[in-house]
Formats: structure tokens, sequence, C-alpha cells
């Protein structure tokens, strides 16, 4: 199965194959140059890249182990890189591999878009969230100690390579959190998607391989058709942050270490389709049915304290989609597929977030 | 005097002229939004941001100021753009001003090209380098330790905005050190454009306001030209490294704090331009213009000693322009405004740099 990623510039492709990390050989028609360096974490070092390193014998080939983890995403892992990258004296022609999740997908992506201003890069991610989201569209950042992806880059790799078949070795935990990203795509863009998954419940979370095809190039073909219109998010491509004004705040107010991206996603859906309800955006049926496929896959309504509450607007003050300084901008539901963006004032989140 | 950057897309006005500073109202039609941060340094703090500040008043303006110096040009002084735009609660709708040389230029492009993965800039050049050079291209970075512009992105700006009048209180050794890049487009280029500067060196070297708008936007058009045609440096690009290779090599040997970056180029064109001769493709007549027109302008040729030389070398293989491990790319000139990509092994560079 392939996606095609239409741009005006930097076309590419998406190839979803279970077991295609057992025959990598279509990567070699991405790979510029003889130099390759796979970017991995230390958990993946031992279960994935073996296997990898094993396909890329003909090229001259390095790796570069980061810790696992999203408190790692930061301006300490990237000067690594490059400190290695540069003591291995890697020129232009270098090719950078992302071995693993969105946190090495993305910085491995800035580290290339940065690196002597730019070299090529190839995603292999692992996990589920990253394989439906982050590997795709080319957004690329660390995180500052403040805010969270404050600082990256557009930056679009060669190819993306999804073999479904490595979501066995994912801990339940991160398969679980992924599925809040799938779900997203429904929500936003496609209410037959959504009753697609309610139907298919079952075989999803028994990892049936051809299901799980279908789901992930469902996600890719979404998402690519928003960041073919609308690549740096200039427009359409907000959409995307569906749950994501709630979701960054609750990761930054758990921290990073004790909540994983997905989950905060899920619980920020949960409250901003309640912020649409209460606006009078979405009906009561159509609130339900949304209510209903989240718990249906899981995901549970959070219950946060007063404190919680205040603490979230003060956080969400922080985030870069604030656009002026006395609103916060969400993505709202009208219905399943018809998201809007609402400016929200502050003397109004009070009420509609904490009312929950 | 106005020139053009023609690009694919993000094409841009380089505006050149007399007093421009003290009527800045032109830079209205740049500023995306309502906010702008003048990023500067401790000396143009005193000397020149007042009067640029005098003319935002109908911005929400700041200014971040950093220590004067290349050896300030690293991810410290980065980080502290960052820290300071998040905690000014910038929006991507920010426009920062970059009121400096090259170093202010280079970080602040960089800064503006990777907070919130991309925001507006306008170059202030307020040195002869940056005016012919730095601020014109889109090529943004800061330093690795190990090696010059190492991590940067090509980035290009809203518009370049020249007051040849702020080069009366750059300081002469500066003023003298951006002529290397002068001399540099002409014998790249221009032969005629070379013999100009010849015949109106008097008036340069006096500062005449008419004479220095020729010149920088005769150098700028020629830049402009290139880029236009190489943008990200692929092919065409390369030429402008002419005494680069060696310039580079230099300013690590003696530390970026203890030459000056066209002081470094101009003993460069000298040894490149040696090597040009050595190798047969200048002839003598033509090689004396070269040292002519170089010595004219007051630069003398290095006398390096064994040890110096051999540390070039030894400092050039870790230049990102070498394209594999045994040999290094220099620009070598077949004429005036003819030059040649050449790839040197390293086996033969010491015979031609060390018998300079």
């Amino acid at each position: 199965m392939q996606v095609n990623v239409k741009l005006a510039k930097n076309s590419y492709p998406i190839v979803i194959e279970p077991g295609l990390l057992q025959t990598l050989k279509i990567i070699e028609d991405y790979i510029t140059g003889n130099e390759v360096v796979v970017i991995t974490n230390n958990v993946l070092a031992d279960l994935l890249l073996p296997t990898v390193k094993s396909q890329l014998k003909c090229y001259d080939h390095n790796e570069i182990i980061l810790p696992d983890g999203e408190q790692y995403k930061n301006f300490d892992s990237l000067n690594k890189i490059f400190d290695e990258l540069i003591a291995k004296q890697c020129t232009r022609q270098t090719t950078l591999i992302a071995l693993g999740g969105g946190v090495i997908g993305d910085m491995t992506g800035f580290a290339a878009a940065c690196y002597q201003r730019g070299i090529a890069f190839i995603q292999i991610p692992t996990t589920l969230l990253a394989q439906v989201d982050a590997s795709v569209g080319g957004k690329t950042a660390v995180n500052h100690s403040r805010a969270k992806n404050m600082i990256g880059a557009f930056y679009q790799p060669q190819c993306v390579l999804i073999d479904p078949l490595v979501l066995n070795t994912l801990p339940a935990q991160h398969f679980h959190a992924g599925l809040a990203e799938v779900i997203k795509y429904g929500l936003i863009q496609d209410a037959e998607f959504t009753i697609w998954l309610s139907e298919h419940h079952a075989e999803i979370m028994a990892k049936n391989p051809e299901i799980l095809i279908t789901m992930i190039s469902r996600c890719c073909q979404l998402k690519a058709d928003i960041v073919a219109v609308d690549e740096r998010e200039a427009g359409l491509r907000a959409i995307l942050n569906f749950g994501h004004t709630i979701g960054h705040a609750l990761e930054v107010m758990y921290g990073y270490e004790n909540i994983l991206h997905g989950e905060a996603v899920a619980q920020g859906m949960f409250i901003e389709s309640h912020m649409s309800y209460q606006l009078g955006m979405l009906d009561e049926a159509e609130y339900n049915k949304i209510i209903d496929v989240l718990t249906l896959f899981n995901f549970t309504k959070p219950n946060l304290t007063k404190a919680q509450c205040e603490q979230l607007i003060t956080l969400m003050q922080h985030d870069k989609k604030v656009k002026t300084k006395d609103s916060v901008r969400f993505v709202l539901l009208n219905s399943i597929g018809q998201p809007e963006l609402i400016d929200i004032k502050l003397t109004d989140l009070h009420n509609l977030i904490c009312n929950n």
C-alpha cells in the first residue's frame, strides 16, 4: 500500500507493508550518497536496530543512540546528534534514518533540516502515533522547557517506511495512546471512518495486520490531503490540532514523562467536544457518538480539580496557538467531520473548561 | 536604489539608500503582524538601536541584546533568543529585525527559521561585510565549536534595508575587512567591476556615499544573480566560496576572536590565487592583477610557517566543503571572472599550499 504526499516541491511516498523492515531493499531508492546514520533510542537499539543495520551493509553506516522518552526531546539531545555527525565527519551527502517514535522522528528531522543547512532523511516510524501522525507532513521540532515543539522546522523526508508488524513489540499503553490520533482523524475529517473504527474495534485491538494497514493508510491519506493543501500550517492544517490545545497544556501540567501524547490528546478531545456541545455547535446525539467511540477504545473522561483547570488556562496562554493576548484558539466541532477554528476569550475559558 | 532577489518563492527587495535608517517608513511594508523584536549587540544598542526603535512606535516592540563578536555566534546565544521570545510570549505573527553585522544577521535569521517553525524577519545590516554578503541570499547559521556555520537553514528575509551612512560608525578595521568580499565579487564574476574598484579606490576609502551605493548595489546584484539560480547551494553558488576554503580554516586556526572574516578571506584569496597560478590555470599577468588589487586595498600576502600550513590542511578536512575523504574542494580561477570548482587530493595539498 502506498500513499503519496503531494507537495509543490519535495513530494514523497509513504509505503505501508507488513514485514517491510525485514526486506528494506526499497530504502536504497531514497538514500542519497553513500553515508547513512541511523538515529534511534536505547530500547529500539536492541529490538529493531540490528535488523535495519543488516540491510545497510553496502553503505558507510553509523548509528546514534539517544535515551528513550519525550523528556529527552530537547536541545541537549540535538547537540549530541550534531556533535556525533561532526565527529564522524558527515558531509552534506549523508542520509539520516529516524528509527523510532515521534520523539526520534521529530529530532532526527530537525537535525537533518539544520545540519549543514539541510541533509536528506528517511522516517521509519515504530509507534502507532508516529505511523499515523508524527512521521507524515514534515513537522520537526524539539521542546523548550517552557513549551512543546517550540523550536523546529517544516522539513520533508525522502520517504516514510511503515511496517505495521513492529507494533507487536510496542508496549500496550503506547498502542492504545496512538489510537487517540486515529480517532481524531475520523472526528475532524471522516464520519464514515469513525463508524468503521467502531465496527472494527476488536480486530484493531487484536492488531490484525490487514485491518491495521487499512486503518494506518486511511490516516496517512487524510493527513496527506491536508498537508498537500497547507504544508506550512497557514490555515487548514490547524484542524489537526483538535484535542491538542488542551492536550498540550495537560502534558506540561503533568510533565511530559507522566502522560503519553495520545493520552493527553484523548483527554483534550473529551474536553473540547464538551466545549463544542456547551457552545451549541454539537447537538447531543453527535456529542454522544464522540463520547461513545472514545469510550469504546477505553479512553476515559478527565476529572480535573478546580485548581488544575486554572493551571490549564494559564498554561494555554503560553501555547504557540495563542493568537492574541486575550483569547485562545481551539479546533471545535460542528459535527463529526466538520471542525471549525474558534477563538475563545480568556474570560470565557473558565466556565467552558471548568464546568466539564 | 533597489535590487530584487528573485526566487521561486519568497522573492524580496534589497533597498540601498543613504539615510534610510533615519526614515524607516518603508519597513512597515514588510512587518507582518503587530509584534516586533529587534535583535542587536551591545555596541549597536547605544549607536543605532534608539534611532530604529523611535520608528517602531506603532508596534508592540521589544529588543534582545547579545554580546558583540563572532565567538558569540553559538547555541548559547541562540537559546538566549528563544528564551526571551518565549518569555515575551511572541507568537508566529512576530517579526524579528536583525540590526547588526553578519553574526547578528545569521543568528537572527536562524532563530526566525526555527522559532515556532518559522516567523518573518528583516535584515538591517550595519557592516560592509553584511551589506554586500551575509544579509543577502538567506544563509543563516550558528557556529559549532569544531566548525563554522555547521548548523543553520536556508531562510529568506522579508527585505534587506541597507543604509551606507551607518558605515561611518563602523571601525576602520571592519570596513577594510568587508572590502575583501567586495573584491571577491569582482574576481569571481566581473572583471570590469574589478577595474572599477581600482579606479575608485580613493573615493571608496573616503566613503563617498554615491560611490558606496554603486559598489554595494553591484555586489548585491552579483550575489542575487547567483542566489536566483541556486538558492540552496546545489551548484553555482559554490563559487561564492572563493578564498573561503582557506579562509575558514584560518579563522579556526587563529580563533574567531583574533581575525575578522574578511581578513581571513583576503588571505585565502592570496593563497587560492597562487594555487590557481601554480596549477597553470591563471597566467602570470592575470595573477599579478589579482595581487595588485588586493595590495592596493591594503591586504597583505600571508606568511605561514610550515607548522601552520600543516595545521590548515588538517582543519580543511573538517570543513563542510570537503566532499570525499581524500580530497578538498576549492574555487580556483582560470582568469578574473572565470572561477572553477577543483577537487585537490590531500596528497597534493601540501605542495600547493606550503610553497606559497
